[in-house]
C-alpha cells in the first residue's frame, strides 16, 4: 500500500526513477513536454545495467492540470525550469503530501516550501549516471543511489519521519538504493564539493574529468575550489570533515573519464544549472559574510559562456 | 651621434621599432630566426598609419655570435623564449651598454640583470598595435608609445640617467613617442591592470574585449581582477590610484573591438606568455604574503589550456 507518484520532468533522471517505481507496482503519473506523443503511445524503454525493461503503457500528461493529485510529487525538471514551479506544484500535490526535490544545487527545497507551504518537502541527492538516448528511451549507465533528507525551515537538522521512511521503502522496493540523512544541508554541500569544480571547469576548459585530474594546475584548482565549498558549508554551520576532499579527488581519479552533466547540457546548447549549483551557494555564503572568490570567478565565466552559447554569436 | 642597436627578436614589435630607428639613420642589427632568408635578401617592409616605408637592406643575423657588440640590445623576443637569454645576451651587449627590455610582464629586468650584471637594464612598456603579416612585412595598426624606466636592484625608484635620456632621444628622433618614469615597477603593475584580465579572459572565454565588456558578469570579473592587480602592486609597496580602474574600464569600452595578443598567440597555437604576465606577479605577491585568488584561477586555467593547445588532444 505505497504512495502515488507524479514525475514532474520525464528526462533521463525522472524517467528512470518513475519507470522503476511503476515496474515495482506503484501508480506513477508522468509529465512530459517534447516526448509526450511518443511516450503516450509507446511508453518508456529503460536500458539498464541492472536489466533492460519496457513499460508499454504509462500515464502520460502534457499539462499538470490534467494530472491527479499525488502523495509524492517528484521534482525532476532541470532547475533552469524552476520559474515554472508556482504553476506546476500546487495543483498536483495532495494536502498532506510530499514534494521530493531530485534536483542539483542549493536552496531549492526552501523555494519549493514557499510555494506549497502545507506539504512536506524532502530533498533527494541522486548519484545516477543515465542519459536519454531517444524520446522515451533511457540508458541507465551506472549507479542510482539517492540520499534522502527532510527539509525543515532554514535547513535545521531533522529527525527521520514516517513520510520519508515510506518513500525510502517504496524506492527500495523498486530496486533503488536509499540512504537517509538528518542533515540535508550538509548532504547538499558535500555534493557541491564535487559538482562545483568538475561541472564548472569541464565547461570552461572543454575538458573531461580525467584531463582536469592529469594536469597539475587544474588538479590544484579543483582542490582549491573544493576547499572554498567547504568554507561555504562552514559559513552555514556545517563541517565537512578534513578527509572528504582527498577522498573525492581519489574517487574522481579512479572514475571512468567522464563528461559532466553540465558539459553535456553545454554541448547540446541547453541552459546550464548555474544558479542552483553556483549562484545559490555563493549568495548564501555571501549573506553570511563569506566570499568565495574562485567559485565567483567560475560563476561569472559560466554566465558569460551560457549566454553566448544560446545566443547568436556576433563574431 | 646616437647609439648602435641590436634587435633580439624581429617580430612585429622588434621589427617595427628597429626599422623606425634604421630609417632615422641609426645603425641597427637584427636577429632573426624563421624570416632570416627573406629579410637578409629583401629587407623589411613597414605598412604604417604614420606612412609606409621599405628598408631594402638591413643587417640580418641568424646567430647572435655573428652580431657586433652594440650599445643598446633591445629584447623583443616573446618571454616564452627567455630561457635562451644566457646564450643570447652576453656576447652582443657592450661593456657599459644597455639591455632594453621591451617585453610584457613582471620581473624580466631582474632576470636580465642577473645574466649581464655589468650593464644597465632599462624596461620599456610598449603601447603598440602591430602584426607581422608576412616574413619581414609588418603592419603597424595604431599607437606605438613607450614608457621607459631604469631598472635598479629590487625595482627601487631611480633617477633619470644619461643613458635613458640618450635612448629616449634616439627613439624620439625615429618618431616614437617616449615617456620616462622613475618607477618602473609601478609602470609594470599598471600595465598588468589591463593585461591580466583581458589577455586571460580572451583566451579562456574565446572572447574579444567588447564581448567581455558587454556582459555584466565578465565586466564585474574584469573589474575584480583589476582590483587584485592593485592589491598585488600594493604588496610591493606601489599604490595605483583609485581612479585608475574606472579609467581603464572606460578606455577599453571605447576601444575598437580587440583580439588580445595572448588570444592571437593561442589561435596560432604559439606558447602563451603566462609566466611573465601571470606567474611572476602571483609569485611576487605570494612571497610578500598576499594571495590573489582570482588571478590564480586564471593562471591555472591558462596553464591547462596552453598545454592542451600545443599537445595532441587525447579526445
Amino acid at each position: 500500500m505505497g504512495c502515488t507518484y507524479a514525475i514532474l520532468g520525464t528526462g533521463a533522471l525522472g524517467g528512470f526513477y518513475g519507470a522503476k517505481l511503476q515496474k515495482a507496482g506503484y501508480t506513477v503519473h508522468f509529465l512530459l513536454r517534447s516526448d509526450y506523443q511518443q511516450v503516450s503511445h509507446n511508453g518508456l524503454i529503460v536500458e539498464s545495467k541492472d536489466g533492460d525493461f519496457t513499460l508499454p503503457q504509462v500515464n502520460a500528461y502534457q499539462n499538470v492540470e490534467e494530472m491527479p493529485r499525488c502523495d509524492v510529487v517528484v521534482l525532476s525538471l532541470k532547475t533552469t525550469q524552476n520559474h515554472l514551479l508556482p504553476q506546476l506544484l500546487p495543483s498536483v500535490v495532495k494536502d498532506n503530501g510530499v514534494v521530493l526535490v531530485l534536483q542539483n544545487g542549493l536552496g531549492i527545497e526552501a523555494e519549493v516550501a514557499k510555494i506549497v507551504s502545507h506539504v512536506q518537502v524532502i530533498g533527494g541527492l541522486c548519484f545516477l549516471c543515465a542519459n536519454k538516448i531517444a524520446p522515451g528511451h533511457i540508458h541507465h549507465v551506472d549507479y542510482g543511489r539517492i540520499i534522502l533528507g527532510e527539509y525543515s525551515s532554514n535547513y535545521q537538522i531533522t529527525g527521520i519521519g514516517d513520510k520519508i521512511r515510506q518513500i525510502a521503502l517504496d524506492f527500495e522496493n523498486a530496486g533503488i538504493e536509499i540512504e537517509l540523512t538528518t542533515d540535508l544541508l550538509l548532504a547538499r554541500w558535500k555534493k557541491l564539493v564535487w559538482n562545483i569544480p568538475y561541472n564548472g571547469l569541464s565547461v570552461i576548459l572543454n575538458a573531461r574529468t580525467d584531463e582536469l585530474m592529469a594536469d597539475e594546475y587544474t588538479y590544484k584548482l579543483v582542490e582549491n575550489l573544493m576547499y572554498e565549498v567547504v568554507a561555504g558549508a562552514k559559513s552555514t554551520g556545517r563541517n565537512i570533515p578534513d578527509n572528504f576532499i582527498p577522498t573525492m579527488l581519489d574517487y574522481t581519479n579512479k572514475m571512468t573519464p567522464y563528461r559532466t552533466s553540465m558539459k553535456i547540457d553545454y554541448d547540446e546548447r541547453r541552459p546550464l544549472e548555474i544558479e542552483a549549483i553556483f549562484g545559490n551557494p555563493l549568495r548564501t555564503a555571501q549573506s553570511l559574510g563569506v566570499n568565495l572568490p574562485q567559485i565567483t570567478c567560475l560563476y561569472q565565466q559560466l554566465k558569460f559562456l551560457d549566454w553566448k552559447n544560446r545566443n547568436i554569436s556576433y563574431s
